[in-house]
């Protein structure tokens, strides 16, 4: 059971049926078709040679299969983490050079440990901190930019730059020099991309072909494309008339070894690797889940660190740069009947034959085939409507979409995302530290306590209910006093005020001090000062201090009771010191 | 009446009375014999010449009598605010020359204008997430960092650094040239300093000198030492004997200018000059409050905020250092019978005459008693207690109290006060993000829920009743994701799961997708899912989507209703769908 803990495969492996490798195949089969030229295109995006995104493809695979807790997440190359690994990369060498190479592999090393210590340390709910609106907004805005940095292989001509503004002006200054060969290749593979989204389903359900494989079937029109461009190419000589192929590469599997740390300044790295490995994680924990929850599976958040944090770790050993759990493959993965993690092995399989067999082929594929599936690929993750639905929802959660989205596309993606993290936590923050301050009255009949601007209830002119609708920590706890301070002017027969605390989770030690402090003030103005309703961990808390006993009021356990037994008392704290009332107003 | 918030002084002139002249004109005079010696010494203490400490002692507080909002405070040098000041400019310049004393006015000058701005936009809130333990930590490790810091003074030798470790080594290598002249000056003042703490007014009240007079005549104990060694110095032309000496100083008020912005890198003290501005704010408006409410007197935060930023901008323009409103000089200056801000007026005059007189005198002062009142000063800031309270209180406290603390004396006091801050911040949200989840039973006989853990309460075994005791938000919710799963792998026989949200104050758009994807899964299973006491301000929200629309359970006014109206009514949705529930555990 333990062991099982830390090699989730020994369940599913132990479970294994004969059923399951027939479903667990053909998911592998069409998963390895789409990922072929996914892994060369990601490659690509990062200005890697082609091959190297094989090797991010073959060990990750296998090694997430094995320490992975997902059974149909496919783990290897994806869109985000290549674009901010290419970001982070080009800072650090030239496209090209050995180093800008070897940057990427000890990012994908870094995120790897990274990720790995976060699992071991039990560390997934950091996670929790990018909010919905930040990762929506964020990879969005990664998709616009991945889109508009391609464009430049549809054109054949160089551009570059890490966010928005800086790729359209360098497309703009070099687009005279456009490749008409390129653009047409490039302009054919993207018109055929996004007429197959649609067109090709329609086509394949018009020859009869049932749904479910119609569906699948286009998921590897990218294939058909590569297929198309690569004899076209060949035919006719495109090479010599300018058009980018991804030309020679070396065939064959990677071979293992560590990766060399001393050319590259890898103390730089280390912050953009945090990035990439919580960007990554998030991506593939939100598909994990959904998959997961429709089959009734479970996901370990912790485990699920260590399964990619492994995978990383291999991909860095073989060569390779920092991997992912793709959403649309996953989802492929899924819908192709994939039952366990063997899927993973066998798609890894399925790469390395292409790596042994067919780089002799892919030399002759364009790059604009490559950047035509990259463009239909993004475009997918591109979605505004999380815009429309927080602007209807709250203003805070909009705020912090438009803040990430903007940002990213302006400043880039680590910027973006740093200030998009930042930004919902701050906005968080700013709203816990005004919070809802409700005056509460009692409901007719009944011993509940509800607001007087909602609801028609009791009050009493000498007695003031405040429900407090948050936790009292050191950023709310002057609002409360100066709220305090406000009604205490306003309220000239005031005699008591009750702090309802039914929604304090917390009392921290500054909210504490200024309950003191409160406490004085009212004393010194003759107003009693009571709580009602406290919760159990607050009132442990209380107790460890003096504050109840220099308390001028009670506590008392339902606010229903903290109103009679004041009406009936005449509880005469007020009229012990009333003399110090005028002094005070 | 508008006039009167943008100039609060209008108010206490107008209300002016002959009594109060009379108070305020004491309470000046025994001011300004505290503030000639602290002036110098807080000059000395950032490394610029002594007369620098009368020019921030002038229009500073005759600003701040017109703008600040707090009677009592009285604004000058102190000692935080000076440390901090030090420790950026000799980043900036070396001690001495011209830049050094330029870096020193223009920080004063954007700390101001930065006060100011922050005023006008009401952003005084944002002190508010200096928590009690990150203020106290970082005031008693700078009160360390400052007393050692001063010792090369009492010795006669030099050191420097922004940390204990780099003071103290430094301390260490120079101890052997260590001045006997010097030490003899110091140690005295020392000596006779902390003896006068509580010495002078036993010796006074001996004396049958009244109580209260006795009090403030110990606080002029400075004087006493300044007084005593200048003669010293003078008599046995200890000068000569290489005992360090104030010196000549220029005579007069300073002259108001412009200070010129050119000659040094601004842009690098804009941070450093915010968290100057912030921490001397936080200090100032703690005391000032601190007065304020033992008078019954009110303080307006924002308004603190322009009186505070005014008086950095008129210490910059007459040439001297960032100012703030000083603990022990307030109190005094309260315990001395000031009644209204003619009391600052009057000691800036004060002030002002010993800047044109006294010059000639102080040439001869050695900077051993000046340390010496430093060291005496700063001792009354080191406040371990907070240590003990915190470790009683509350675990987070106390770690953001021995961070503040321990990074303040070994990184120095900026990366002290950032870290202190991150940290509470961190720690903060690190609690709400995995809240208290009480599972919640009736007391027998009332309508009352309470917490089964701590209450005989009743409970029934298809139904889970669950109070989340936090708001729910990105970093929390999928902590209650994994707990409802949890519970509903536990308890076979549960149909329907309740969530009493009376401590829940908002659901962002995070949490909102989360209850979606709880109430798909528990829908899959067959398991109901409700709401209940759902807060109006949550409420409208909901209403604005399609979530209450998808819910498979119901939204109940009170837990009561849930759970009666449950039991009663046998809802459907267990049942209709318990062939899933298999499927699921």
């Amino acid at each position: 059971m333990k062991l099982a803990q830390i090699l989730p495969c020994i369940i599913w492996v132990r479970e294994y049926r004969r059923s399951y490798f027939v479903s667990d195949m053909i998911a592998a089969a069409i998963v390895t078709i789409m990922l072929i030229p996914q892994s060369l295109a990601y490659a690509l995006l990062i200005g890697l040679p082609a091959h190297v995104g094989f090797y991010a493809s073959i060990l990750p695979l296998i090694i997430y299969a094995v320490f992975g807790s997902s059974r149909t997440l496919s783990v290897g190359p994806v869109a985000v983490a290549s674009l901010m690994t290419a970001s982070v990369i080009q800072d650090i060498a030239s496209q090209g050079s050995i180093d800008h190479l070897n940057a990427a592999i000890i990012l994908a090393l870094l995120s790897g440990l990274l990720l790995v210590l976060l699992g071991i340390f039990r560390f997934g709910f950091l996670a929790n901190f990018l909010s919905h609106p930040v990762v929506s907004g964020f990879i969005t805005a990664s998709g616009i930019i991945i889109a508009f940095s391609q464009f430049k292989h549809i054109l054949g001509i160089t551009a570059n730059g890490n966010n928005l503004p800086e790729i359209l002006s360098t497309l703009y200054e070099n687009v005279a020099h456009t490749n008409q060969s390129t653009l047409m290749i490039g302009s054919g593979a993207l018109f055929f991309l996004f007429w197959a989204r649609s067109g090709l389903k329609k086509l394949l359900l018009k020859l009869k072909v049932e749904n479910a494989t119609a569906e699948l079937l286009t998921k590897t029109a990218p294939v058909i494309v590569v297929v198309v461009t690569i004899f076209t190419a060949f035919s006719f000589d495109l090479g010599s008339k300018g058009v980018g192929l991804v030309g020679n590469i070396p065939s064959g599997l990677p071979t293992i070894q560590l990766p060399s740390i001393n050319s590259v300044p890898w103390m730089d790295l280390l912050v953009p690797a945090i990035l990439i490995s919580i960007i990554g994680y998030v991506e593939s924990i939100s598909v994990g889940k959904t998959l997961a929850v429709k089959r009734g599976q479970k996901i370990d958040p912790d485990q699920e660190l260590i399964g990619l944090g492994a995978a990383n770790v291999a991909s860095a050993l073989s060569g390779g740069f920092p991997v992912a759990g793709g959403f649309s493959r996953s989802v492929v993965n899924f819908d192709a009947g994939a039952k366990t993690q063997a899927a993973g092995f066998f798609a890894a399989i399925g790469i390395g034959i292409a790596a042994l067999t067919l780089t002799g082929l892919l030399a002759f594929l364009p790059k604009a085939t490559l950047a035509a599936t990259i463009i239909v690929a993004v475009l997918r993750l591109v979605d505004f409507s999380i815009l429309k639905r927080t602007w209807k929802y709250s203003l805070s959660d909009f705020m912090a979409v438009a803040a990430t989205m903007v940002l990213t596309l302006f400043l880039g993606v680590e910027m973006g995302v740093l200030c998009g993290v930042t930004a919902s936590i701050a906005l968080h923050l700013y709203k816990t530290s005004r919070p809802h301050i409700a005056e509460v009255g009692e409901i007719d009949g009944t011993e509940h306590f509800r607001n007087v601007k909602r609801h028609l209830v009791n009050t009493h002119t000498e007695i003031l209910s405040l429900r407090l609708d948050e936790s009292l920590y050191f950023a709310n706890a002057s609002f409360l006093e100066d709220r305090i301070y406000k009604e205490l002017a306003l309220r000239k027969e005031l005699k008591h005020i009750i702090l309802m605390c039914t929604a304090i989770n917390e009392i921290d030690i500054s909210a504490l001090d200024v309950l003191g402090v409160i406490n004085q003030r009212l004393t010194e103005v003759g107003v009693g000062f009571h709580l009602s309703e406290v919760k159990g961990p607050v009132m442990d808390s209380l107790e460890k201090t003096d504050f109840i006993a220099c308390l001028n009021g009670q506590i008392f356990l339902s606010q229903h009771i903290a109103v009679t037994t004041i009406l009936e008392n005449k509880l005469n704290i007020a009229q012990d010191n009333s003399e110090f009332r005028d002094y005070q107003i």
